[in-house]
């Protein structure tokens, strides 16, 4: 291999702007082609105003936007000019824009605007795109890492409570992986400047494993062994934090987590407004549940799964567990 | 960035095993996928016999097989199951296979079978990828390094004397940009491990320059310019090989060589059977050729195109040319 040589997309660490979004704008690149969710342009006008010259596809997010159809009809619509890619939306649009930034040319600089607190501390971070193939969720995708992130705070006033409760989700996901003192700071909800101190957890977890090779980024999986399960079974009517504050509920249940931090960890999450424990009971007997726990691309079976499991706050660690084993009772 | 971490399909050296199919076969890692040409299938019924219990896609090779709704086909076929892809084919069967070997799972590992000799001296070395989309030729790709290749030389015997010229004419481009010795070697035919000699040639190139980032590997474009033009107008009836021979003759004509070395470059490839110059004059004559100059990827318009021209043998330079400029007359 070639050290010092970066592979299109490979790691780096990404160029946090904030600001609003027409002062972030000035540092678009010549010839990017701009891949935005079409309800977003439509609750912020000015986005089409700013990038006036700038070819702009549409595209509906959700999880159906992760798909090689989506991508067929974008290569449609890709000008031969292209040189850099800005993907303006939440989790789904950026994850089919990384692919898209990752293919055009063997690979264009990409630029994430996220849209959402879910995207702003977690899916815009860490390199990663993917489609959906068939019910396989993420079965094919990219490492392409962004050049840049656009933070315009203004963008996500038009999210509701409850796109703001996944943000505060997955951020709290990370804090008690990884921050030992989080439990703490979250005790009374989310903390001050969440989106910076969770990017910057990410980012640091990412620059030791950037391309999730079996090594510490594994426990950001912690809660999504079963949140991907329960969003696959709910057909995605469970939002993906939602699921995730759930899976964290069942994994501190399978694991060896001391009572009082499972309690805690729940104190937080419902605080939160995340789903109660009591949801769990009827997701956990839903039909078709151990299949989607099998098509987990972390290491799962229909016996067992590889899955994080929390000692202590800022103490995870990755166990396979039997999954025809009863949870232990827990406080 | 992390220097020492390689990226999914990251520069690697490939390993080359040279040996019967049955024997490389034996170093088959396990939950593999074979996507095979089907007219290579039917050639060499050994191939199915060898992997049986492995899942084979057979695909048709040519231009029209590196698609995204071939993709899309295939992604139909790809067994959750998979962790390595075994690629049979000539290079388009070897592009398409590329990509896919990138996308799934975020990238496996890839073993190239080249069953043509320009696949085995040039596509299957140097981890391009690619489909065309609409008319853009390459127009996505990805760069996915090859674990290792396996060549069997018993499948290049069925081979034409037509696509044997094919790899000779890749590998004596290779031969003439950097190896100041080649044309003596090749002044009677195609020397000697010739498929050995231009994989060390293309590795050694590659290393140095593995994403095509502008460095030395642009030599490798040497008569690709007007070559890839030649095959777009005529909808790919002239042969990659062909092609570029008469790409070679244009660049030599349009560039400073020394007289010299034009005749013996084009005494050489008439040895081969390449195409003689004087098809030169109606290729360039056809309609759209400017247009497909302009497509290019390595960087050209309507007016010109950075071009390899060749100042001596082993000596080639990239240079931008005016294209509505007459050729220089040589010899």
């Amino acid at each position: 291999m070639s050290p010092g040589i970066r592979a299109p997309g490979g790691h780096r660490r990404c160029h946090d702007v904030w600001g609003p979004f027409e002062t972030c704008a000035k540092a678009l690149p010549s010839n990017a082609l701009c891949v935005a969710d079409e309800r977003v342009l439509k609750l912020h006008p000015k986005i089409r105003r700013v990038l006036k010259g700038t070819p702009i596809v549409a595209v509906p997010a959700g999880e159906k936007t992760k798909s090689l159809s989506m991508l067929t009809k974008l290569a449609k619509q890709v000008p031969a000019s292209t040189r850099a890619l800005l993907v303006i939306g939440g989790g789904t649009v950026g994850d089919l824009g990384t692919v898209l930034a990752h293919l055009i040319r063997r690979g264009v600089p990409l630029i994430h605007v996220p849209t959402t607190l879910l995207a702003a501390v977690d899916s815009s971070v860490g390199g990663k795109g993917a489609v959906h193939v068939g019910w396989l969720k993420n079965a094919w995708g990219v490492f392409h890492y962004a050049d840049s992130a656009w933070l315009c705070p203004e963008l996500w006033q038009t999210l509701t409570p409850d796109q703001h409760r996944q943000g505060h989700i997955e951020a709290f996901k990370m804090a008690v992986c990884f921050d030992a003192r989080a439990l703490e700071r979250w005790r009374h909800g989310p903390p001050n400047e969440l989106v910076k101190r969770a990017r910057a957890q990410k980012e640091r977890i990412c620059a030791q494993d950037p391309y999730d090779s079996g090594g510490v980024r594994r426990v950001l999986n912690f809660g999504h062994t079963f949140g991907h399960a329960f969003e696959s079974v709910t057909k995605f009517r469970l939002a993906h934090g939602d699921a995730v504050a759930l899976g964290m509920l069942h994994a501190l249940a399978l694991g060896d987590a001391p009572p009082g931090l499972t309690r805690e960890v729940e104190d937080v999450l419902k605080r939160l407004g995340a789903p109660p424990r009591s949801r769990l009971a009827a997701l956990l007997k839903r039909p078709g549940l151990t299949q989607a726990l099998a098509g987990d691309k972390k290491g799962a079976s229909t016996t067992g799964a590889n899955m994080v499991l929390l000692d202590g706050p800022g103490r995870a660690h990755v166990r396979w567990v039997e999954l025809t084993a009863r949870p232990r009772r827990r406080a």
